[in-house]
C-alpha cells in the first residue's frame, strides 16, 4: 500500500469534535487505498499551558524535565486520535515518541532527529493496521530521556516520517489554505499559489509566512519529501492547499511567486569605520555573541581608508546591538565616528526560483518602487531573492504596487 | 543510605504551590539523611478530564489507547515536582513507568506489577541523586504498551516501590490526617489511631474508609512494608498520621481498633427455599453473574425440608439481584416462597485484632445495642470482625454507643 502522512496542528484538535473532524480526512485518505500515518500535535492551548507551569517551577529549568513535562499533550492527542479512528471502524493504534522509537540526539528542548526504524509500524500495517498515530514534537535520547524538537516540531516529525517511510506525500492540515502570493491582510488580492518550489518556501518561511516551521521544509527539500500544505476547516479537495514541491515538479516558473514584508526591521549605520581586513569580524562578532540577528550587511565605497557598514536587525534588538557596538569600542577593538540607527523600516522582498533564468526582475522592482515614489535605503540579492529596506509607510503601498507590475493576483 | 517512598495523592499537588509545600516535605526527609523516591498522582482533576475525553470520544473504548491517554497526566506532575525540588538545590529526576521499568501485565485499565528493576534508579543514587521522583499509576506491558493500575493505583505504585527498594517505610500523604477510631462526620469524639495492623485496615479499608486502597494494603501487608498515612496540609511532625504495620509491632492490643459504619446496605431474604446440597450456589451463581456484590449471607435452620436464606448487598444492587433471582427461578433452578427486601439498613462493624485473644467482645456489644433498644437484624464474624445489620436510622446512635462503650476516643 502507498503511504501517507497526515499532520495536523493545535488548532485542528483542539476539540474532540475537530479531532473528529480531521479523523474523517483521515478515514477517507484510507477508502482512497492508503496506509497513513497520522501525527498530531498538542490541543491547542495544552503545550503554552504546561510550559507556563514549567517556567513557573523554574525559571533556569533542566530542559529534561521541561521536555517530559511539554510532551505530554501530544499524547493525549495521539491516544484521542485512534480512538476517534477506532470508532469509524478504522483500525488505528497510537505511538508515542519513544515507543516507535523515534531516535534523538541529546539536545533537549531542540532536539534532532537521528533516526526513525520503520519495522514496528510496518509490521502493524501489513497485520491490517490501516493507521498509525504519531505523537508529534517528541523523541528519546539514546540515555533513553524523552525529548522535544522545539516549538513547531511537529511539522518536521512529519516531514521525517514520510522520508522514513518514502511516503507518497506529507500533507499538513493547519489553519491557512495554503500559502499566498503575498499576505492577504496586506495586498487582498493575494492568491492562493497551486505550487511552490522548496527553496522558495524556504525564504517566504524565513521572511516570516509562517505556515511552516523552516527545519521541516529543509527536511523535505533534503529527502525529496512532497509537502502540501492545507487546512483543514474546508470541504474536501483532493487538489486544495499548496504544494511545496522540487523545481522540476514546477511546468512554468513566473519569475516571481511571492513578495513578503517585514515591518519590524531596523537600519543601522556605522558612520566612518576603518577600511581593514577583519573589520567586518571585529563589528559583526560581538553582535552575534549579543544575540542580534544582522539581516542585510552593506559596506559602502571605501574613501580615504575610511568606509561606512550598515546592517540590519530587528526593531526589538537595536538597543542590545547599540549597547555591544558601544562595549566593543570601549574595549579599543574598533573605532567609528558616529552610529545612526533608522527604526523606521519595513523589508520587503520578491522571491521566485525564475529569477534565476529571467532578467530584469529587480531592475523592473526599482522603477515600480520609483513610480511610486517610494526610496529605497538598502538593497541585498540572492540567487532567487530580492529584498529592499523602505520607510515603514510605504509597506502597504510597495507590496500591492509589485503584486500588480509582476501580476500575481493571476497565479 | 536508606530509602523512604513519599506518595503524594491529587489534592496534595492540586497547584504549583501544592507542589512545592510538598517538596519542602521531600527535602527535610532529605536532610534527614534518606534517598527519597517520591510517587506523584496527577493534578487533582486532571485524570477525570481525561476520562471524559476519552468517554466522550469512544464509550466502548480501546484499553491500550484509555491507559495511554490518562497515564499522561501523572507524567506532567513528576516534571513539575523534579523541577521543583531541583530549584530548592535537591538533586532529583522524572521517571515515566516506561523508564524505570515498572513492569506490569497486559491487564489494560487495571494491571498487574510484575515487577520493578531496581539498578537504573540506585545507579543514580549512587551517583548523588537524592531523590527520584517516578508516576504513579502506570506501567508497562510485555508488549511495549503503557498500562494503567486503576483509580487509586498511584497507593499501590508507592508500596510497590517501597518494597521493591526495601525501603524503610511507605508515607501516604492525602487530604486526611490518618486513620481514625470511627467517621469523625458520625462521632465527633473519633480519636487518630497512632498504628494500626494491616489485617484491621484491611478489614476498615472495605468497609469503607476511603483512606487507603485496599489493594495496596494487601500489597503492603504481604512484603511487610510499613506504610504510614498523614495529612500533606498540616506542620511537619515526624510523628504525624497513622502508622500500618504488623500486628507485632503494636505493643498493646486492644480488643477493638475501630468502628466502621456503612449505610447503603439493603436485606435480602429468600424465604421457603429447598435446603438441599447446591442451593447456596444455584442461588449465588446468579447473582455473580449479574454482578451483585453479596457481602454477608446467613442460612436459618432447616425445617420440614425447607430453609430462609437472607443476605446483604448494596441498596442500589437490589433491583438487579431481585431479577437475577427471578430469571433463575422462571429458569427452573430453584424455587422459593417469597423474596422480602429491606433497603433500610445499616452495617456497623467493630475491627481489632484484640479479639483474637480477648474474649467477650461480641457479647458486649450486643448488650450496648440492646441497651439503646437497637435490634440486630443480622449478625456476621470473622477472626478480627464483627458486623451487624441494623436499622438505618440507628447509625449515628449505634457508633456514637460502641465507641464510647469500648472507650475509643482514649486511644
Amino acid at each position: 500500500m502507498p503511504i501517507l502522512v497526515m499532520k495536523f496542528g493545535g488548532t485542528s484538535v483542539a476539540t474532540l469534535d475537530k479531532i473528529k473532524r480531521a479523523a474523517k480526512r483521515v478515514g477517507r485518505e484510507v477508502a482512497n487505498g492508503y496506509d497513513v500515518i497520522v501525527v498530531v500535535s498538542a490541543m491547542s492551548g495544552e503545550t503554552n499551558k504546561l510550559v507556563g507551569y514549567v517556567n513557573e517551577t523554574s525559571p533556569m529549568y533542566d530542559a529534561r524535565e521541561y521536555d517530559a513535562v511539554v510532551s505530554s499533550g501530544e499524547n493525549v492527542t495521539a491516544g484521542l486520535m485512534a480512538l476517534t479512528l477506532q470508532e469509524m471502524d478504522v483500525p488505528a493504534r497510537s505511538w508515542q515518541g519513544w515507543q516507535v522509537p523515534l531516535k534523538t540526539n541529546s539536545s533537549h528542548g531542540a532536539a534532532r532527529i537521528e533516526e526513525i526504524p520503520t519495522d514496528n509500524i510496518l509490521a502493524k500495517f501489513g497485520e491490517g493496521m490501516k493507521v498509525a498515530v504519531v505523537a508529534g514534537f517528541q523523541g528519546i535520547s539514546p540515555e533513553g530521556r524523552i525529548t522535544t524538537l522545539g516549538r513547531g516540531g511537529s511539522d518536521t516529525t512529519a516531514v521525517a516520517f514520510a522520508a522514513a517511510f518514502d511516503a507518497d506525500r506529507c500533507d499538513i492540515y493547519t489553519d491557512v489554505d495554503g500559502v499566498y502570493t503575498t499576505d492577504p491582510r496586506i495586498e487582498s488580492k493575494a492568491s492562493k499559489l497551486e505550487k511552490i518550489a522548496f527553496e522558495e518556501m524556504l525564504e517566504l518561511a524565513s521572511l516570516g509566512a509562517k505556515v511552516l516551521q523552516t527545519r521541516s521544509v529543509e527536511l523535505a527539500m533534503r529527502y525529496g519529501v512532497r509537502l502540501r500544505v492545507l487546512s483543514s476547516f474546508e470541504e474536501y479537495d483532493p487538489n486544495a492547499g499548496t504544494l511545496i514541491c522540487a523545481e522540476e515538479d514546477i511546468v512554468e516558473n513566473k519569475p516571481v511567486s511571492g513578495i513578503a514584508a517585514s515591518r519590524e526591521e531596523a537600519k543601522m549605520t556605522l558612520l566612518s569605520v576603518a577600511d581593514r581586513p577583519g573589520i567586518a569580524a571585529s563589528i559583526f562578532g560581538p553582535l552575534a555573541e549579543a544575540g542580534v540577528n544582522v539581516d542585510m550587511i552593506i559596506q559602502n565605497i571605501s574613501e580615504e581608508g575610511r568606509t561606512d557598514m550598515t546592517f540590519s536587525c530587528p526593531v526589538d534588538q537595536v538597543n542590545r546591538a547599540k549597547a555591544a557596538l558601544g562595549a566593543a569600542r570601549d574595549r579599543g577593538e574598533f573605532n567609528f565616528g558616529e552610529l545612526v540607527s533608522d527604526t523606521e523600516v519595513a523589508k520587503i522582498s520578491l522571491v521566485g526560483i525564475g529569477m534565476r533564468s529571467q532578467s530584469g526582475v529587480a531592475a523592473k522592482m526599482f522603477k515600480v518602487l520609483s513610480d511610486e515614489g517610494i526610496n529605497i535605503k538598502v538593497i541585498a540579492t540572492s540567487e532567487i531573492k530580492i529584498s529592499v529596506l523602505v520607510d515603514r509607510k510605504y509597506t502597504e503601498l510597495a507590496v500591492q504596487a509589485l503584486h500588480d507590475a509582476f501580476e500575481l493576483d493571476k497565479s
